[in-house]
């Protein structure tokens, strides 16, 4: 047992229907009084709902995905302008995003209202894009110091969305007990995340407007984001990337049809992390587990059904046998790794 | 699901036999050149060792039980007057505790080497002792910045002292399961807790020089002092605590001959804590498991074998009463808190 863990300062609010509550209860103890709210024009009436209490000395509504730099310019601007003390992002990964890029520079605090499971919230990782090119780093500056949870804000995200979110978030806890950093502390955690979506993810499915599928699903995703965050991108991260930025593939769907083969893969050669996974979903294995979510979940199963072509396999393959991270506990040939994407290609599920 | 959560930022480096390595390079990090080593009289040796590679300013050895205010003084003087800008503790809880007196009204930056299970390290509590009455606070400049944890430092730990002090964690990890500010968080840490000491402590006890059982209860012990810090204490540290006032229990002892009752009582109405603990240990129920754990350590049974006195029954059931957490999952009388209190005198196991 060797490991170097960096445990993040963050204060977590969560209570549902309480948003404006804890934020207003929260902004008063930091001693803010100058507020500024990022929202996207979608969620504007929202932001106001959830902000109707707090001193606000400006609202943004300028957000764009992927954070381009003119729209962080452009809001640093703002805050600067405006004098502001605090900044309340209410909204999606773009959004808390967008304030994490001007808190880069500005070193203001933020205090997060997510609406999604996108976890961005729970990380020092900043994200810009500018030209098209997406540069990423970390900070700990940009970690929101208090994230405000209310899974009541979540009811309205369609339910195929919350699934894919959700599939995409226990992809993360899975490949965060073999990354980079794991460590049994990352690993407690994601092993908490997977049996949250586990519970949560099917009531989602069931009813989407009830609340405890809801919280379970969002507290999974919370500390999917703490664990891999602190972990790093594991196998399972790295083959997603390269099929994502060769084939332009849906994301999450490509992360939940990949995810069993990779489990499969690592979990003969990492008997402690499979345990752990089939303890957290509580099964006999973890690929019986991960199996029985995504029947549940009727989840995506095969890459061709995404636009993957067959012929993109081989250089697929190349292209990951660059990245694999050292840490990896199964060794990655180029004929394991071939029959691996061939098998999520077609959808054969073991 | 409702729960606030304050995570406190901590680095955790650890690494067996690393101790002087790990500790001379976060030093340098941290870019302190005017070290105070602390360690008691016994640990000289062993922190003269430890802190060989570091720019040390003055070695500390004063050292005493509960902190008293008068040591506390004469270490903050000497802080003061050789310009300190890291405080660097080696040993167990009253050496960190030490540290932490000092950092309480310096503001200096610690770096804890523990070398027992004590927890403290991990903490932001501090405690000092003026007349024989002990005052604790809890305060974010006393918790150490980083821990370095080598768990050959405890290998001449008597194997005795370590499976009381592994016990006593592992109450910390259960108690944190239903105590004032329990949350799934928490629960996940001393879930992992307990996994570890279920693990490392019967290692400990069959060989107390193999690292594998030193390094696993270390880890678990780490875990139960952020779970519990963050929790609070529950049901049975009030009873404990009101025991070991009452008739000078030896502390771990008691912790260790009240757990199983106490799980037993509240596991029945806390069934998701029940199948959480007994997921930890492995077993079919929490009550199990740990039973079948106690008898691997052969585990103190009964508190009348550490002279508590059957007519101390009333009087403590009276004194628990008034001080029972209004979180806890079962209701408590004054029938069924002695039917608890008489079962764990006797040594009456279900």
């Amino acid at each position: 047992m060797r490991f170097f863990h960096d445990t993040l300062a963050q204060r977590v609010r969560f209570a549902s229907g309480e948003a404006a509550e804890q934020l207003a209860e929260e902004v008063k103890e930091l001693g803010a009084s100058r507020v500024m709210v990022i929202a996207a024009v979608p969620e504007r009436a929202l932001a106001h709902e959830v902000a109707a209490g707090l001193p606000v000395a400006v609202w943004h509504y300028e957000v764009a995905m992927h954070v381009p730099v003119e729209v962080a310019e452009r809001a640093r601007a703002v805050a600067v302008r405006a004098q502001v003390d605090l900044l309340v992002p209410v909204g999606g990964g773009s959004t808390t995003g967008l304030a994490k890029a001007v808190a880069l520079t500005t070193g203001l605090p933020i205090v997060a209202v997510p609406t999604t499971y996108a976890g961005s919230e729970a990380t020092s990782v900043w994200g810009l894009t500018e030209a098209a090119r997406k540069t990423t780093g970390s900070d700990p500056r940009v970690l929101p110091r208090t994230v405000v949870y209310d899974a009541s804000l979540m009811l309205s995200l369609p339910v195929e969305m919350s699934v894919a979110s959700g599939l995409n978030a226990l992809a993360h806890c899975v490949d965060s007990m073999w990354a980079p950093r794991a460590d049994p502390i990352n690993a407690a955690l994601a092993g908490e995340g997977i049996r949250a979506l586990k519970v949560g993810l099917p009531l989602v499915k069931a009813d989407p407007l009830a609340l405890q599928g809801r919280e379970e699903a969002l507290h999974g995703a919370y500390l999917s984001a703490v664990a891999f965050a602190s972990a790093g991108s594991g196998l399972h991260h790295k083959i997603c990337h390269v099929l994502g930025g060769m084939f332009d593939l849906p994301h999450a769907q490509t992360h939940a049809v990949v995810l069993p083969h990779v489990l499969a893969f690592n979990g003969r050669a990492a008997l402690d992390a499979e345990r752990r996974i089939a303890r957290a979903f509580g099964a006999d294995s973890a690929g019986a587990g991960l199996a029985a979510l995504r029947e549940a979940l009727d989840a995506p199963r095969a890459l061709k059904d995404y636009g993957m072509p067959g012929r993109g396999i081989a250089p697929a393959v190349e292209a990951v046998l660059a990245v694999v991270p050292a840490s990896n506990p199964a060794t990655v040939t180029e004929e394991n790794l071939t029959a691996l994407l061939r098998a999520a290609w077609e959808g054969d599920h073991e």
